[in-house]
């Protein structure tokens, strides 16, 4: 097995990752990856979220090679299976109920756009209108019906269709505090005569990862939840990226006390890699005719037996709970010491929990530092509209001292670019 | 682990098979599943005709055992793997470039839904138009993209949104010969006044599996690419279900001597039920920008692993192809048994290669069938708009008795419900 | 007053007929239009359909001049006013009663497009669906609504966003009888899994003017409305440019026996080119509520002035209508005589009634034989969508002797061109 | 001519005016409506801002039925006529060039929803996007392309498919003070990622009419065709309601200096009630190809003639200009000291020039105040999204007695309906 320059030329040239790091990984243990001659890169990126519990947790590991070998069944889209009812009674028991939620589980797919398709898809049908109010900077899928209420203006030019049927209102702290919350969407809603169609639902990312790190306030997401309950809209919680124990609790809006109408999981649901994807609907909005939504891979077997073992393994005690925000707490007091250091507005520290970002007043002093952690054997990437915040999401499960090094890393890559 | 009556009760009611088949399967090996007490199923449904090499084929488990043991990369995005590299190399020089098919390899996403987003976008994009024209019957996926090329009305239904930019033109034979083939399409592309939006591309599956078992004739499938070169519109080929192998050659159109501009693959694809999308793109129409279309589980390794398993093992010599062939022609000949010995027009036979169906004049005995069937060990399930054809999608390396095994099956399930 | 070639300059490239026929007109009497020196163009145009009683007929021309002499009101939206009242009145007794009709009238703006938006916009209000079937070489206005249901590319494209909701379905005779009627339609309406979006309702002109002068058969219109019977689609007929007795009856679809369930009018309904537009609505489907739709030209009072004393002096008995259809019936026999001394094929006769079309194999020929007969003298227009049909509409008042003339001047100014 | 119960019930449940004044009017002279028993109605609505001249204002009476008399032309599409070349010319040298405008004359049918379907599909031609940017309470017109730009959520409802490329944005003063101006829309069109489609023009009423009579200040405006001009979007200005005149100059923009790229006009162009559109194109936009937007009355030949008229005879001094504005100012002051002797916030004036608007904390008060008016004698109608508005649109010419006259009647409505 040899690296060839030949293969990234097989490839469509919508490849993204492979041209920012041009290197060839093939193992990865914990809280690196190696390449083939065994260099360890320091992993702050964690496959966009996927690997909360580290690369190959041999716990999870365990399971599913004992599920493997058994040969227990693979792939038998909603087939009833013992995998499937071991998840499904797991994380009713462990997740949802002792906080209070009792939303039925679908299986929409094998990826988070489709969980996403697939609350959108209900949410109008629940309410018979069509339009969806999403936020700023929102990234939800590459689906049509999942891009249409993303922000990025380049993603949404590649559709070739107009994307309509939302309205982007603005995010938590869109105008830096210059205009009430909430001032302008309720105007609109309160105004029969304001033209905007009323919405089906508003789906929300309580941190927005993609949109650049930006971590809504707790007060921000009660008040929307209001707003939407007042007008009679639902409210669908995207936490595909943040849930999974990323900020702290299992969900992201556990914090704010809030109970979304729908709920999108995926990315480290699985907690080994695997794709699976979930939509949690209350139950009195669960409308689906049998069959209405389908699809293959909805429910691939492996992927329930680590999210299985994930949620026994570290969701029983508020262990991994505590040391996700005691983590998060040392990451954003080393980004604040780092801003503390520059000249004022070069560098903002953003986020919450163990998702945060760093964001550069200069675009291109972001990309250099990234470049540096590279060369350096950190993985970090950036975010936001103009790829200005570096995005950190090192695994839940990282030692103390890797998440210094890393951060000692991302220190010096950052040094040399605004030096 | 015990099948409970609650388990049900905390999926969306959108679930399916698991009220088709109401039992709780746990293991599975080659032709057969089994339940908890080791009960067999016969399997002629293969997960949609996913398991193609049959169930923990033992080969491609070794390759995924090894791979997973020695902590290869799980989870990566779109970044390089050795993994990667080596399904890219296998795949391009053992299945495209044989069949003189140029195409670069896109990875869209997890499921064949990606593959068909990713191909719509591209090809509007490429054309700079909006309309898509579909097929009378067509099943594409229930993203929204997809879903609007997609047949069924109560799938249809659950967008919630009008579905347009699509416009179904009708399928081989879909009025039994009154009718020249693309009398209707051809006069409206020659038409400026005829009110169709001139169509970025045709997206079609040479064999219908969802709509009913629908086969075009090698003939239709090559003037249908006539009119398309014509008019200057793409051709996509939705070679999801029936691809990899399953009418016999690897792609389902190489006998029609076509080749078209795009092609979606999945399902079959790792051979192993793990999650895969590709689509293949004529390397002068991929236009993406580099991240234009993004997802998080876009080249699953594992899936890869047993990909490039399954192309060396299945596809370096004709005997899997031969052998396709002859057991379609099989089951071909006995379901012609079948139908002469009932009365006129009760049932007829269609399909290609290995999959096949048993149309009833009677959509309630072919629930009735299958009911019994699986009564008797057999899963066979239905398609078509009224679920009127019996589906049969047996492993390719399904022995030859445990075919005619469940043949038999089929034949006595048929009769029960018919005499 | 001059004219100047500045005039041209000043208005918007858009303009069409200035170029057509380039000179000015300034009076117009019966069936011709004379230049400021008096030069006659006799009128086989009449404002494509607008001037079925000739230019300024005394008549009426009386009855407005007294109108607006006496100071009554010119202008009120839809309050009130005894001109409405009048006009209300007697369209209903003269018109619509005696004709079985009970739809109530619906005056939804100025022009025909307003006509027809307003048609649209109740059928999906009462069906609740958005999809209208048209059909092809259609041509139903310009606003946004309409235009989605014409059929001219060129046009379309004007529109400057994809035109979805509709889907066209082949006019009669659009395969030259290769192909039975409706025979698409009925079985994608049939069919559960077409993709054929349900309609709310079937849009049809009698008689296709722009579209090249396509007359349907009066068997294929009772079919079209017993297949929108039988599928619960509501059948929209626009009689904007052959209603009003340009067919022989007032409506054009009286002859088929057949009752729309909305009806939209406008053109010659004046009968003196004054704007004006019907909806006509069966009373059971006039769910509208108070000004759910409005606008301010609805009910133009000159308009209701000249259409009552229209309908008093021309529909109060048959002799219009007798007249019209001997009138049309000569047109007929001499276009078919032209047609006759012509190569086969090089010449084709259609129409019914006052409208009639003669097709030229060759389209520059048709453009060539509008010009000589302009030069001639003659005002006719081409239409179709390779503009290959000349469209012949001249006054239902024409005298024999005029009617005669254009007859020959049209049958030199083709031969010309052909020879 | 007897006024019967029967008429309203022959008529369509959308009809409105005739529930709003529950009597027949027949005759009109300027500033009143007479019964057909002669009694008076002093007239504060003109047809919705279309009689600014006074009914059957005799110098355009005479104009008109010189043209009709001497049998000139009536219809004609927009073949080159005297008349209209006059119009050309007159409109041209006399409004367009003394205001440094050099815009090109569109004929886009008879009423005024057609100017506006012309300026957005022109606009989307041009640009080749196809998101428009409306305001909040904006009232275009009901075909489906200007209804998609309006606001009232009752008139949208009624077009019975989903609404889309059009995104409100807050009108001047929308929050009350509270944002910036342009602060929403400027960061959304600044931030890449922010959801919000690329809008190809911004659509605005310098003064909002069926909104609720709110005027923008000049300032707004002038901010407004800045943000424009920076982010390269279309500036269309409908000037339906408030151009020619009401509020003082003939375009109501002059007074902020600013220069649309695209203007409507239509309602009181024609100054005698006759239906006339136009759409004023900057010349280098103009890339119509001809006939690409077409119409049967595009371009009314008695319109022309007194809309010449009236420009001869109203806009060749200031005179008109000044008295507007004087007059305007009297209703003004009316206004406020009406506001000043009732409570805090029960009623606010409103408005700009001869356009102006009485608002009441409640609706209810609005309504009986006009039917008080009504039965007093005077015809002043609501506005806004809860009908809370009094709108009040003198004839322009009215004579300061009648105005004086008319305020007083509304003012003794007012204080019977609030005390």
């Amino acid at each position: 097995m040899t690296v060839t320059a030949d293969t990234t030329s097989l490839e469509s040239g919508v490849r993204s990752y492979s041209r920012t790091w041009p290197t060839t990984f093939q193992r990865a243990k914990g809280s690196f990856l190696y390449t083939p001659d065994d260099e360890p890169y320091l992993d702050f990126f964690t496959g966009a979220g996927v690997m909360s519990y580290g690369h190959n947790n041999p716990i999870l590991k365990d399971a599913l090679l004992r599920y493997l070998t058994e040969d227990n069944i693979v792939h038998s889209l909603d087939m009833l299976t013992t995998a499937r009812e071991d998840f499904l009674n797991t994380f009713t028991e462990q997740i949802l109920r002792p906080r209070g939620l009792d939303h039925t589980v679908m299986f929409p797919g094998p990826g988070g756009a489709n969980a996403v398709e697939a609350a959108l898809k209900l949410a109008r049908k629940i309410t018979g209108r069509e339009s969806i109010v999403n936020f700023t900077n929102a990234f939800h899928g590459m689906t049509l019906g999942a891009l249409a209420v993303t922000g990025n203006s380049m993603k949404r030019g590649g559709a070739g269709i107009p994307l309509v049927h939302a309205t982007p209102m603005p995010y938590d702290d869109y105008f830096d505090g210059d205009v009430p919350d909430f001032v302008y969407f309720e105007r609109m809603l309160a105004d029969s005569g304001s033209g905007l169609n009323k919405p089906a639902a508003v789906i929300v990312e309580t941190v927005q990862g993609e949109g650049g790190v930006n971590a809504a306030r707790l007060e921000w997401l009660r008040q929307l939840a209001e707003v939407c309950k007042k007008y009679e809209i639902l409210l669908i919680v995207d936490d595909i990226q943040v849930g999974c124990g990323r900020t702290g609790g299992f969900f992201s809006f556990e914090e704010a006390g809030i109970v979304p109408d729908i709920i999108c999981l995926s990315k480290a649901i699985s907690g080994y890699g695997l794709p699976l994807a979930l939509t949690l609907i209350r139950p009195e909005l669960d409308v689906w005719e049998p069959g209405e939504h389908n699809g293959t891979f909805r429910g691939f077997a492996p992927a329930f037996v680590t999210a299985t073992e994930a949620i026994r393994t570290y969701w029983s005690d508020k262990t991994l709970e505590e040391s996700t925000i005691s983590k998060g707490a040392f990451v954003e007091a080393t980004l604040n010491s780092m801003v503390a250091k520059r000249p004022e507005g070069e560098l903002t520290a953003k986020g919450r929990g163990l998702i945060r970002g760093l964001e550069f007043a200069d675009p291109e002093k972001a990309a250099e530092t990234c470049r540096n952690a590279f060369d350096a054997g950190l993985l970090v990437e950036t975010s936001g509209p103009r790829d200005e915040v570096i995005k950190l999401l090192p695994p839940l499960t990282i030692s103390e001292d890797e998440l210094n090094d890393g951060l000692t890393l991302l220190r010096n890559a950052a040094t040399d670019a605004l030096d």
